[in-house]
């Protein structure tokens, strides 16, 4: 029988009363506060366009790689979640397996995000099963075609003030143009510089998407041409509003090459003939151009390291990428960083922001680094580690050393639009939570921890994204 | 004076009052479950001759080297705690060295246990120390020599319904068949395939002990012998009720060699002339090969990577092993295992177990490669991390990502057949005290974590262990 | 408006109010124990001079490089914090920055220390900010001008035991020798061994350094000379009242080289030959040399491992050493250790005490190798660790595998002469909270935990570091 389950007032809140009333009390201040999101995954078409939603299944699962994981994970096959691009499924379906396995999502961060979008944007407060599945996708799918449900409608009901997107540096960012063109829109909509796939000379791809970006912005075809025509996507980026460039790497390794190594890389890389050492030397080169491109253009250069893409290779040859098998690996900041940071740490106007799947780094690595550099912000906890009792553990582990001013404010990550609220709330809550400990335990004074708690979601995601 | 320590009912329950009373609700239900034990190390003479108990010392302390290397770290000498094979103790004396160091094992997993043990079946409520030293050890003995003590009585008290013993491949699994047969015996008692030393080039002794399975299996000598009478064991553990292999292993580094390669290095092992590098291919080969044949025999996979065996050689080489200077070293799981979750990972009904004692593995690699592949699950806390702490630690890295039904459930990996109760007692103590929380702070619903809490010690293990 | 911030009587202690109950007992029973400081960096000097302090800014400021780096990391010059060596700064500018800074340390650990500085040393009961900077400037000031602020006045009042100090090898130890012979003086400053930039060719400076030593001892240039002139300083330490030798490597590596090899390494580095694989490999025997030594004349050997001294060049050839970008790396002890344990881990009288700023360490190898070996000792949280939270993360990491007596007491390590009380209450507070929470979750007895409690800051430290 499936359990009611009203979303408590107390969330997340720690259970002893006199810290959770600190808690409650930290965030009554700023539970209303408007959404920065300065990192995110949201297609900007989805605002442009403005189409309705499809249907319940489209709009939770199927796109959430984080909820189809574990639905592999507990035996589904991907055509069974509709997954797979030559066998449809029928969406009812799909939900019914979603509730079939939904204890199996008990405690996890998913689960959490999807009671509180069930329960805030469609009043469903019992949890998913078997025997209400029907019922619950019904009445979501009856919901979604109302005219309070466009994206538009919840973008201003979710009060984001500032959505970033991720886009490619191709992109001509026409929806970002139009949107920003619309005077009856609400926000803006900022897009984000990602290069990976053309400073990779290992991705699939690699020499087809540099000859596109040279002939695009028509370089010559050295190297210096190459840096060129980044530098001038970078400025198109700037002219439509990005704040920042985003970058995911297996390793965070930079590395100040000579101009006439880099050349000859370059060329190796192009023509396909770069061995691997030669390919994680280029790569880190172009980490450290990016870096001076940053302090250069002023884009905030947020770094995203350490997971292995696409660890089943044969998943991803059937599926495509973000399937749920980009799995961590140990990652090394320290030693890694250095020559950028020798160059670069102390340049005024220059943000970088470290993110982090390893969280061993939190206080041995980052902390300290951002405890030093002016340039350094330890970013907010991600991914997988993006769930109260991961965000307390990030705070207990750099608040001691790098204090609350050194990290990024949240960011969500998000290409689930719907689940943004849910998300930003969550973390609200958890830095609630953790401050009203410190108040609780004499650390950090009342008044403080109010001060501190509204920068959170307001003056530092505005310094270190330069809002 | 010696303290009196009745064992509180709310043992390793949180403080707070709200979280204790769900978490003493929670256990409640799974307090009474009997005991699924699917990977241990007790003896199956222990059950199938049904010895006495010899006196306290050799119950609780000789054979422990948990109990023992806290005491050679304390200062004792090994021929003080009866480990000198030529010069053996008094076990009077034994235990009073103990007692004399009692107050040093304050707040370990094994002074938990030993505390357990005491109260639960010896009747003793106060602290072990100098004065009662004496007092105590023939309170034990006296209830050593009762009818009720007996190994077959124990296990019968104890609810044990499965116990699985860790047995060499050659073994002939006589003891399990005694048991197996005798209608009087109340649980089943399985045997564990674990052939490290058969697989390692650089193990003691790595030849002759092939040479033995080899001779045994009449098979001829090359690789796909080998093989074949690797197969040939694993069939006979099948017969006798094994429901899994287990690998202990430095590294957990699988590699799918060419048969040649494979045939080339297999003969340069025997011949004793295999380098390190060589070595490690192999032994990465055999985990593969491993791997393969649990896909074909059913047997689940559980890997127990990540120790330095035998530390301190001179110890060794005196004492022989198990004496506690094993020692965890940093681990890799997300690249060493690629190449065998590529080929097997999503193999229906191939299940893999992965332990590990580096912790920091937990969020960053095990969670979420169990949180795609369905073969994988993450194993409970082990050896060093199996304690009340380290067990919350666990469950608060894992589940945000994994959520509950991607681990084990609890094994208890003893020698010390005693200590059964006490451990799968402090771990269904613990899982409650965690879903307590949980469901104070709001993040699972009351009868969901009744249903994960009868599922961590029922459902999970049969499931995963295929019992 | 500045916040009023009494520190309260239950600071750091746990909110649950039984567990509060508890701590505070426990806290009672050891808040008033003399203070012993077996490790630390301030200045004998300090106290055989008994100078008075310059300005509330030397005093809290200056010298303390975890407070310059984050107001560093806030956007401050170094000239504007002092810190430039030809251009100084008014001591009130620099406190007005501190002040207007004050905000982004809450939460931090200098915060928490500084807080009770000034309540309990200068009665500042407001939380420093711009508009009170002033005046609790001018109030240290006075205070400072008083007779009971002179070191050795507050040295009495802080009631310090033992104090040790971090020397060079040729030091005189005039100040040390000065304060033994002064009956007037009321404790023991003892110096400590720390010869680093005598032992890695790659320090700046080794080569002329190594000659001082060799000239100063008369000895011949070859490396038994150097080795016995190494011996003959300790011996000096030893008769001036050392009780260890400290050592801060970059890795734990130890290595036993035949003397032939040890002869020409030497030979190399001395003439500045020696390539980094060789430096590497000087230095691990040298690590090596130096337990054999401690096991000759009885220091203690510490070693500090894992730091990335001076990360950004430019300001260290600017500004000098300890500038708040020493930057931690992942640290190995299991496998770096082992030659080093293999011969001496069990040599009665061997005190080895592994400290960490890579807390993965903790439970995985520090725990591990403590629980074994009679001569290893689990370090306290050392820099960024030595805070709150990351002290109980330290305990619950390290005392399931190897209780609290296998740890080392804490040390304070400061330069900072005021800090010391607040630095060791602190820790008070956080043990007595920890085994507060023990206590209260039926894992320790009460009469129990205050005997830990008590060693803890009295027997363990004098065993530990033979005082």
């Amino acid at each position: 029988m499936p359990t009611t389950t009203s979303l408590g007032e107390d969330r997340l809140f720690p259970a002893e009363p006199h810290t959770r009333e600190l808690a409650r009390e930290l965030y009554a201040g700023i539970a209303e506060a408007p959404i920065l999101s300065p990192h995110g995954h949201v297609d900007p078409a989805l605002l442009a366009t403005d189409r309705p939603f499809a249907d319940p299944t489209d709009l939770l699962v199927t796109h959430d790689h984080y909820v189809t994981r574990l639905l592999v994970a507990s035996g589904c096959q991907f055509a069974e979640l509709g997954l797979d691009p030559v066998r449809p499924a029928d969406p009812r379906e799909v939900w019914r397996r979603l509730a079939a396995h939904w204890h199996r999502f008990a405690g996890t961060a998913s689960a959490y995000w999807i009671r509180h979008e069930l329960a805030e944007l469609f009043g469903v407060d019992e949890d998913l099963a078997p025997e209400n599945a029907d019922r619950i996708y019904d009445r979501i799918a009856v919901t979604l075609a109302e005219p309070a449900f466009t994206p538009r409608e919840l973008f201003r009901r979710f009060r984001i003030e500032v959505l970033a997107t991720t886009d490619d540096p191709l992109d001509d960012l026409a929806a970002h143009r139009a949107l920003a063109a619309d005077p009856a829109f609400p926000g803006r909509v900022l897009p984000t510089f990602r290069p990976d796939a053309y400073l990779d000379p290992e991705a699939d791809g690699f020499t087809d998407r540099v000859q596109r970006l040279l002939a695009e912005s028509g370089r010559s075809t050295g190297f210096a041409g190459y840096l060129a025509a980044l530098s001038g996507r970078r400025a198109h980026f700037v002219e439509h509003g990005a704040v920042s460039a985003d970058h995911g790497v297996l390793e965070p390794a930079a590395l100040d090459l000579d101009p006439a190594e880099a050349e000859r890389l370059f060329a190796a890389a192009i023509a396909g003939r770069l061995d691997p050492a030669g390919a994680r030397a280029f790569r880190a080169h172009m980490l450290f151009q990016m870096a001076r491109m940053s302090v250069e253009d002023g884009l905030v250069m947020t770094v995203h390291p350490g997971v292995r893409r696409n660890h089943h290779t044969e998943t991803f040859r059937a599926y495509g990428p973000d399937r749920g098998h980009d799995i961590p690996v140990r990652t090394e900041y320290t030693e890694n960083l250095r020559p950028l940071l020798e160059r670069f740490g102390m340049e005024p106007g220059f943000h970088l922001v470290l993110f982090a799947v390893d969280e061993t780094v939190y206080s041995r690595e980052l902390a300290p680094l951002a405890g030093f550099y002016p340039s350094v912000y330890v970013g907010a906890p991600w991914w997988f580690l993006d769930a109260p009792d991961a965000i307390l553990r990030f705070r207990s582990a750099v608040t001691e050393t790098a204090g609350f001013y050194r990290t990024s404010g949240f960011i969500d990550d998000t290409r689930a639009f719907l689940s943004i609220p849910a998300r930003h709330d969550a973390a609200r809550r958890t830095d609630a939570a953790f401050l009203g400990r410190l108040v609780a335990e004499g650390r950090v004074a009342l008044p403080t921890a109010h001060r501190i708690a509204a920068d959170l979601v307001d003056a530092i995601p505005r310094e270190v994204f330069k809002l």
